[in-house]
C-alpha cells in the first residue's frame, strides 16, 4: 500500500479506456466482448476491450491501441462518449484482484474514458488468436465486470443520439445501395422498436438525401423492392443549410 | 517520487474535473474564471473552476463541489461533455508546481474530465468571499495554465451542437418573452458569426413552438417589436414525432 511521509494512505485513481463496438448481426444489435484472461474461475468470462492507459499515451491513442492489441482491429472510426468514475465501479473485490493480477499494480478506483463506434460485423470478425472474441446480442450480454454493463446501456442510448443528429452514420453503415426494409430494420434494430412502415417510407421519401436508383433487387421470391442510394453531397447541402439559420 | 519494489517509477495518474460556464455578458460569450491562488507570480491569475477528485467521489458529484466551494452556485445543470488526458497538459512546469503545492501530493499527469453548462449571467455572479472570479469574454482570454484554453474552445464548439440537437437551451436562457432580435443576437453570439435578419425570420416563424403574443416592447424609441414566447408543449410534441420516424 502506498502511503506519504506520515504513513496516511495515499488516493490514487487509475485511468483506463474502454471501447464499445456495436454492430447488427443475425438481425440484433450487438457488442463486441473480449476474454477476460486469468479471472480464475476456470471458465470463459467476458469484458469490454478495455486497458489501464499507458504513461506517455494520450486517451484518443490508448483507445486504439486496445483496438489493435486486443482484437487487431485498426480502420474504426471511435468517439469518446463518457467518463465513468463512481467510486462503486471498483465495488466487487473479485474484479479488483483481477485487475491487480493482470496490471500488477495496486487498484483502488478506476475512471474510465468509454469510447464508442458503429461498425460492420463482417469487417470486425477478430482472427482467433485474440482468443474467444464475440459479437454478443446487448439482449444476451453474459455476466461482466466493473460496470460494463450499464456501460453498454449508455452507449446504446448514445449511438441513437448520433444517428437523430448525424443520419449520415445509418448510411455509412449500409451497403451502396439499399431498400426501404434495409434501411427500416437498421433503424428498428438500433432502437430496439417497430416503426410504422407507411409513416417510415412517406418520411424517407421526404429526405433528399435518398435518392431512389433504377436497380431492383434480383433473385428474390417476392416482387423486387428497389434500391437507393445515400446523396452525400445533397446531404451536406441541406446540413449546411440548416445550420445557417 | 513514488516507486514500486524494485525502484522503478510508478505511474499514477490523477483525476480532475473542470467546469466550462458560458453566459452571454455585454453581448459577449462568456467563460466564469476564477482566480488560481497561489500562483506565486504577484499577479491574480485565472483558471477554470476546478479540483482533483476525492477518494469517494464520483465525478458528477466532484464538478458540482467545485461550483459550490470555489464560487457559490448550486442550480447549474452541469454536463460532462469530455476527458482530456494528453500527457502534454502537464507539460508547463510551473502548472505542475503550483498543483504540488496546492494539493499537497506529487503529479506526474492529469487526465481532467471537462463539465459544460450554458447559465444566465446575472444569475452567477459570485460573491467576492469567492475571491477574483470573473465572466471573461471568450475573445479576451488571459493565459490560462494547463490545456484550460483548449477546453473552453471545445466547450464553445460542443455548446453550439446542443442547441442544434436541442434548441430549447436557447429558450431557457431567454427571458419568458422575447424578441425576434433578442432570439437572432443569442445565436449569433454563441455562433459568432451574423444571420441574414430576413432568412432568420422566416425560420423562426416555420417553428411552431415560437409563438407570438400580443405583447409589444413598451417605451422603447424605434418601433415596438413583438414579443415572443416559447411553448414547451408544442416543442416536446415536434420532438416526439421527429423521433418516432
Amino acid at each position: 500500500m502506498l502511503t506519504d511521509q506520515e504513513g496516511k494512505k495515499m488516493f490514487y485513481p487509475h485511468v483506463s479506456v474502454d471501447c464499445v463496438l456495436l454492430g447488427i448481426d443475425n438481425e440484433e444489435l450487438c457488442v463486441l466482448l473480449v476474454e477476460r484472461k486469468n479471472a480464475g474461475t476456470g471458465k470463459t468470462e467476458y469484458k469490454l476491450p478495455g486497458s489501464l492507459i499507458y504513461e506517455a499515451e494520450d486517451l484518443d491513442v490508448a483507445a486504439y491501441r486496445v483496438l489493435a492489441d486486443t482484437v487487431g482491429l485498426k480502420r474504426v472510426a471511435l468517439k469518446q462518449f463518457r467518463a465513468f468514475g463512481s467510486p462503486a465501479r471498483t465495488s466487487n473485490k473479485e474484479d479488483v484482484l483481477w485487475l491487480e493480477r493482470a496490471s500488477n499494480m495496486e487498484i483502488d478506483r478506476i475512471v474510465t474514458v468509454a469510447y464508442l463506434a458503429l461498425c460492420k460485423v463482417r469487417k470486425a470478425r477478430p482472427d482467433k488468436k485474440y482468443g474467444a472474441v464475440q459479437w454478443t446480442p446487448v439482449s444476451k450480454l453474459p455476466g461482466l465486470p466493473f460496470d460494463h454493463r450499464e456501460i453498454i446501456g449508455e452507449a446504446i442510448k448514445e449511438i441513437r443520439k448520433w444517428t437523430e443528429v448525424e443520419p449520415s452514420i445509418i448510411f455509412n453503415y449500409l451497403p451502396a445501395l439499399f431498400t426501404a426494409l434495409q434501411l427500416r430494420r437498421t433503424y428498428e434494430i438500433i432502437y430496439n422498436k417497430e416503426f410504422d412502415v407507411r409513416n417510415f417510407h412517406k418520411k424517407m421519401n421526404a429526405l433528399p438525401f435518398i435518392v431512389p436508383t433504377d436497380d431492383l433487387e434480383k433473385g428474390v421470391a417476392h416482387r423486387s423492392a428497389r434500391y437507393y442510394r445515400f446523396d452525400k453531397v445533397k446531404y451536406n447541402q441541406l446540413r449546411s443549410k440548416l445550420n445557417k439559420t
